[in-house]
């Protein structure tokens, strides 16, 4: 039934599959719908919304999660909904605490699927140590979704400063807290049969110990700020700072930590690893002074033993992202346009 | 593709449409969501929990909307999407202040179509005084998805102690805020092109305000409980408070508040009233000593102008729903298994 559909007959401009890839086009998508709902909208495009009630500061974030393949390797869309929720709250500085717990079914769902999720929702909530505190199902006719669609939505508390994009300053350190595309080419290969969903695993975990263990390692404010690398990969995350900061993100490629399966998948489909998608896998933003402790406190933590410092935030005024190859020579990498590869989380 | 289904050929029992209807086999599966979620899951079943962050209370409750049209006559699923989680922290005794947003669209959605629902969202949110605070966009295949989903979470503060079901005792007598059917039947008239859809409009509405009132209007502790009264209908809220209060509910028939307009299109269609979803209505159980205050209260609010008393709670150790015909025999009520209708929100 097209209901929609048919209140605007005239209707050229639609929704692609490009709108939802976390390059140019989501972010056009998303400032649209943030323009309409005008004032009501209070958020920052930060990962985490950060809001007073009661006199306290809180960090909400929501994301739904839309997996496809919605089982995989070493997880499921159970996991990454919320490992993906616990990250963009510890990312912003808070501790997670509570989630809600939204499900769409689609009619013809196996019983034992559904109860696979639902168990991998709570050892992941075990791990990071967060409550399932409200929850609601819907149920929706055979082809009406895909299977599963998992809507997490977090809340945290503060006992620190929040971290914020705009805290990041000329000369401050980048770092990875690991492999960067491990869990794109873990899907990818599953999708479609190319045989390295063996060798290579997603990334897929809860990011909050690790970062908890970062910023306990060194002064208040050495970490200016974190970003977990999901969709839309380094390159997108990279792009978002620049906007926000109005200095170039200067990255070294061979200083990105990469597993060399996961290099031969992405030269054998063709895409980049600064593109991909990862589940568990945080940027850093570091005062110089304070990047060899927290490199060190990460490579301590059993999520952060491939951490790597990549690159460094240029001066004010000239943004982009810049990327030093092997050679020496420097390449601008633009923001894509949609997606280079299908999406994935 | 079908990888859960691949995952487990032998599976037998599957996700139905009868799930997520609100009656007893929605229960049944929430319930064995919540024992696998085992201590992961503090939730209380009620419709906002309350949790306790930093030493201040808060509400929070979270709803997925895969409304059938998305459009309809007075409102679409955004006006929807607000006012359902309003009106679930409104009815816990909290003040609603924060809502997150997630959206799943589908490839081939128009774009006016979803300008046209953040509209309906911002436009509900400024009724009802609620700020976005947090959102996230997903956009999956054309067929994965039925045009838009979109799922509401929200938080909200106390000023004055939550209403729970465990407040509710024998004697309290039970009112509606409004007239029940009304948005099922506007719903049930386009999709089935019965012609009704005119007469009978949606009854969506953000009941904030309305509760206010009502709570205003009388000492803390007269209203012992409210809940709005959507999937299911009045049927599942009666059983689920007699359930939980280990209670008889007990209701006249001829007192519902029930449109003519709407009492003939269930008539048309075999349906009963009391098994029909609302989007704007309440019901509240209420010390006897304060019923005409609070009814008075709701007359006067334009939200609550057909409030009427249908009932009492009856004494413990006697559960059930029972319905007093206009001939003053007495039925007991069973709970649905399933749907006795589509699904409607």
């Amino acid at each position: 039934m097209t209901y929609v559909i048919a209140e605007d007959p005239a209707a050229t401009e639609c929704i692609i599959l490009d709108h939802g890839t976390g390059a140019r086009l989501s972010r056009e998508l998303v400032e649209m719908i943030a323009a309409e709902l005008g004032p009501t909208y209070i958020g920052e495009m930060e990962d985490s919304a950060i809001l007073a009630l009661s006199g306290e500061r809180l960090a909400i974030t929501t994301d739904s999660f839309v997996v496809q393949p919605a089982f995989f390797g070493n997880g499921d869309i159970g996991k990454i909904a919320v490992c993906g929720t616990v990250n963009d709250l510890a990312v912003s500085g808070a501790i997670p605490r509570y989630l809600t717990l939204g499900l769409i079914l689609e009619s013809g769902l196996p019983m034992s699927a559904l109860r696979r999720v639902i168990r991998s929702i709570r050892a992941a909530a075990e791990e990071a140590d967060v409550k399932i505190v409200a929850g609601d199902t819907k149920v929706v006719g055979k082809g009406a979704a895909d299977q599963i669609f998992v809507n997490t939505t977090g809340i945290g508390e503060f006992r620190r400063p929040p971290l914020r994009m705009a805290n990041v300053r000329p000369g401050d350190r980048i770092l990875l807290s690991g492999q960067i595309g491990n869990h794109a080419i873990h899907l990818l290969s599953i999708r479609e049969g190319l045989g390295f969903e063996q060798r290579v695993k997603s990334d897929c975990a809860p990011l909050n110990g690790l970062v908890h263990t970062a910023l306990a390692a060194v002064p208040e404010g050495a970490i200016r700020s974190i970003r977990d690398v999901t969709r839309g990969g380094l390159c997108a995350v990279m792009h978002e700072y620049s906007r926000a900061t109005h200095c170039r993100m200067e990255v070294s490629r061979p200083h990105l930590p990469v597993l060399w399966e996961t290099a031969m998948g992405a030269d054998m489909l063709g895409v980049d690893v600064i593109h991909l998608a990862n589940e568990g896998c945080a940027a850093l933003f570091v005062a110089p002074d304070h990047v060899e402790a927290v490199l060190d406190a990460l490579k301590g933590h059993k999520y952060g033993q491939d951490a790597a410092i990549i690159g460094s935030v240029g001066q004010r005024g000239s943004e982009g992202f810049h990327l030093t190859l092997k050679d020496g020579s420097v390449v601008e990498v633009e923001e894509l346009l949609g997606a280079e590869i299908p999406r994935l989380c």
